[in-house]
């Protein structure tokens, strides 16, 4: 890691899976980290499990030391249900970060897959099969962990827009 | 609070209100303690009011000293960006009280209102009007406030239930 880079780790947040992938970016330059799937348990009432999310995605930043975080803006119409428990795992993929002090930037996934494909509306194989160009010594276990690298590489790209609030609510 | 007594916390979860109170509980009896309404700042990005709400609580934590918590299992039909963002607020105060050791319970609003009136059905004024039956010395300073005693009150009849899992996911 040199010294003008930044360490981003990017969230895609779920309750059953949140996939987390940490790049460091030089400018144009990235390299990949490190990835993986965060899986809380599913038998423990909803405060439990959100602790877990919790307690990974700190002990994440504990290890790693990333500059700032990045969280996708999912939506989906899976119903009210669905979309309650998004925002709860979601909730703790933003709060986390920020209360270790970072910085968390917020993308559409459209946003995320232009800045990683060059199209709104590529499949998770082609997110994939970019990110491997973008870092050829990336490694991940999933579909959960490619996107959250997507997700550090759409903020690598955008970061310097974020002081204009263009990546925020 | 007597030895035997129970401090909650209720929290009624929103973005741009989050109501709280806290009641001591010593078997049927039900003592008030404090109330009031979280209002993060809105004009920043959606990770610092979150992180707005978080410390918010956690204050009240370290102030009155809680020994559970217990929040509203909200429903709302107002279109999937709305229930996410609830969602988001929900899963930050689910998290909280959980990252500070507090045990915390989950209660339906039907099931909130049933505690407190009787009824599953009650509207707001009720709710506020049997509050004040039930802890004569509440004090609120507005919906959300009364709302999170109501949750509290609920959390204080049915906690014994609560190792069965009867209120949780």
């Amino acid at each position: 890691m040199s010294a003008h880079s930044i360490r981003i780790l990017g969230l895609d947040p779920g309750l059953r899976h949140t996939g987390w992938g940490i790049l460091d970016a030089d400018g144009n330059r990235l390299k990949f980290v490190a990835s993986g799937t965060i899986k809380p348990p599913t038998d423990q009432d909803l405060s439990l499990r959100l602790l877990g999310l919790h307690d990974e995605i700190k002990k994440l930043i504990e290890e790693f030391r990333p500059d700032e975080a990045a969280v996708e803006e999912t939506f989906v119409n899976a119903g009210a249900r669905s979309t309650l428990l998004l925002g709860q795992a979601r909730g703790v993929c933003l709060v986390t970060p920020a209360s270790c002090g970072l910085r968390v930037g917020e993308y559409a996934a459209n946003k995320v897959k232009k800045s990683v494909v060059g199209a709104g509306h590529a499949d998770k194989k082609q997110v994939q099969m970019m990110i491997k160009v973008l870092m050829p010594t990336a490694k991940f276990n999933g579909a959960d962990a490619a996107d959250a690298l997507a997700i550090a590489v759409a903020h690598a790209h955008h970061r310097p827009a974020l002081n204009r609030r263009e990546a925020s609510l």
